[in-house]
């Protein structure tokens, strides 16, 4: 990654309301900690999927998984492909049509698929997407098998050409539309979390973990 | 669209867990109405991008816009793109690592995206628009102007080749793995709307209106 504000390449600089890039690492980051809910962009036959998965992260890295028959990572193997991230934070309502929006925090990266191959690397990376998307469970689950882990493909790429675009804040109107007695600002929305829903099928006596009260995502 | 559960092509075929795929109108087309944010894949010079934006449908069409400069309109226009919905409804607890999930529905559409060019027309998708995403808006405001009409573009591609798949309820775990004492269940997430936070520029006395205190995602 570059420094703050000079995009790493000119695929990913942000050329609509750049005033709103970032390309420094902490903010990049922080989206995709931010939310495991990502959509990734390849190509197949000479058209575009996007197909929504989770991913999660290991330092300067992005890592995604499914299953190993998945047309998806099949696809996306060892080839170019885009992983972004949105947040939807709000409703931006102003006083022209024109001037509503929405507030979000977004993260584009380009880059190259690679397969993690090494099947303890797999099981290690494997572990750490449990426990930074579903926090408290590993330790309590049964071992993986090793046909599970062969199930399993894992694809990560670097976080090395990537663009953050955030838009914080209130309407941005016209200055004379100002003078005009209309209601604008915004109505934020966030993820909610709910109370946990037991599994009918729990044997008896068996109660929600404390990390299933605490969960929050991202 | 054809019947439910015949995919319409190959191409949007689920493969994995095709027993979560639905193809029937009624069920893709409730999904795009629940959740404005799209992510929209194209193609530019051989290589997928993923642009998240807001959708909204006009019967058996989906549409979405942006400024008439924005890369990404002007490279998906007239070009086959791909578009996404998805909506994050639950972490997936099971009693093995292998089953965790997430339920969610999505919705991916795929065809050639054609760009709006008739001024009435494009003025009164933009309408429809601002009614659907920023439901109670468009009689308060502004008159747009055909400046903010000519500054914005509006594509749109047939709801035809599209696909959902759905992701309910509770973990599917291997028959062995019920008979252990791990907790196992589900914690929903859902769209939390929060009450509008007024514009510190509004005009005194101008205050939130009822549509502001209604909004629902979707």
């Amino acid at each position: 990654m570059t420094k703050p504000n000079k995009a790493p390449s000119e695929r990913v600089r942000v050329k609509r309301s750049h005033q709103r890039a970032a390309y420094d690492r902490e903010t990049v980051h922080a989206i995709l900690d931010a939310m495991p809910v990502c959509h990734v962009g390849y190509i197949v036959d000479g058209t575009p999927y996007v197909t929504p998965t989770l991913q999660w992260r290991e330092g300067d890295r992005v890592y995604w998984h499914g299953s190993s028959a998945s047309r998806a990572l099949r696809s996306s193997n060892n080839t170019q492909v885009c992983l972004t991230v949105t947040i939807l934070d709000g409703m931006v309502m102003a006083r022209s049509a024109f001037h509503h929006s929405v507030n979000y925090r977004a993260v584009m990266i380009k880059g190259v698929a690679e397969k993690v191959t090494d099947p303890a690397a797999k099981a290690r990376h494997l572990e750490t997407m449990v426990e930074q998307l579903f926090p408290g469970r590993w330790d309590m689950l049964r071992e993986m098998t090793p046909k599970e882990s062969k199930a399993t493909t894992v694809l990560s790429m670097p976080i090395d050409e990537a663009s953050a675009k955030i838009r914080p804040g209130m309407p941005v109107d016209d200055e004379e539309d100002y003078e005009l007695p209309i209601w604008a600002g915004v109505i934020p929305i966030r993820m909610e979390v709910l109370p946990p829903v037991d599994d009918p099928r729990n044997l008896p006596g068996v109660i929600a973990p404390d990390h299933t009260h605490s969960y929050k995502v991202g």
